[in-house]
């Protein structure tokens, strides 16, 4: 999976092929992210992604040769902020972690949609990215679980919190109240999500 | 909408021409259900659904003309038993009539997964579904709303729960154990929403 789009375009001293290479990945993966987050997998193609950015078919097929091999770029572009949360979670806890996140969200619906319909896609076996999103989920889930742990050492979260089940009905909750909003933006999502995280974690 | 697929086959005396209407579209709606649960909506076409069923695509055309109408038909034999659900809320209280539709849903994991995925592409505002699931949600969270409110009423929740806010919460996580299950099977679903309820509810 391809985890150096990013980086390698946030080193500003980068030049000549490698930096337009790098340049040109990014643009195809946030098409990529575009497409998928409103025609679905299955229904966006290779030639949707390569006509929203002006390019052939086959400069997209040079960059990435499967369309299973995009998808793992654009979910791997979506998961890159995941040691910047662990630290903040370390430092302030759980809930002010979580509650940075879901208004950092605010900004990008397509993403949260590409998201919430490419893991639904993907619970079915059958889907390519079926094994990354049981990962994803797994290493959620063991990762919330320690810094609730970690929390409750700190006396930050009550002692007769389940760390194990407060993890799982936290990202649940998260997953469907993101859900929520983005069929009714009107809803305040940080604001529910204050509430959820006082019952689970209260 | 089609809304009386499943009531026509429920009356077990109709005979002729429009028994086997109904018998022929509920076949499809079920096909529907199915391809549209592993591709999505814009990915299953009519011509994977009447392939399932060795039908003619102009056979499913002259039942569906359209795509939507199909979806349509699917959604609303989806949301059949909402009834059911009421009496139950009302007899029994809101925890325990959502975890008996917990455990009858073990059952339907396809019919999950298409409303999931579903749900998450019609909350882009050009999706042909898109004012159904903003009101489906909208209805079920006022519905729940009025039963959380009725079970204070009764004493079985405690007054200081907020019935506007527990509602929203409640689908969300609801939602997003469904999906965590459908990743992974081996999920206790039914044991994580009792959790879940006893926190949002307790």
């Amino acid at each position: 999976m391809a985890s150096d789009t990013g980086t390698d375009l946030a080193a500003p001293a980068r030049r000549g092929p490698y930096a337009k290479t790098a340049k040109r990945r990014q643009e195809i993966v946030d098409a990529a992210t575009n497409v998928f987050a409103t025609r679905g997998y299955h229904g966006g193609s290779l030639r949707d992604i390569s006509r929203q950015i002006g390019l052939s078919l086959t400069s997209v097929v040079h960059h990435f040769p499967a369309k299973s091999d995009l998808l793992a770029a654009v979910l791997e572009n979506a998961d890159h902020s995941a040691d910047w949360f662990l630290d903040r979670a370390r430092a302030h806890g759980v809930k002010s972690a979580i509650l940075d996140v879901v208004r950092h969200n605010l900004d990008r619906p397509e993403l949260l949609r590409l998201l919430a319909i490419v893991s639904s896609e993907a619970s079915d076996p059958e889907y390519p990215a079926h094994g990354w999103f049981v990962k994803r989920y797994e290493n959620l889930a063991a990762e919330l679980e320690r810094d609730i742990a970690h929390d409750i050492q700190q006396g930050r979260v009550p002692s007769d919190v389940d760390p194990e089940q407060a993890a799982h009905l936290i990202i649940a909750v998260w997953d469907g109240l993101q859900l929520q909003w983005l069929l009714d933006p009107a809803q305040d999502m940080p604001g529910r999500m204050d509430r959820a995280l006082d019952r689970l974690l209260g």
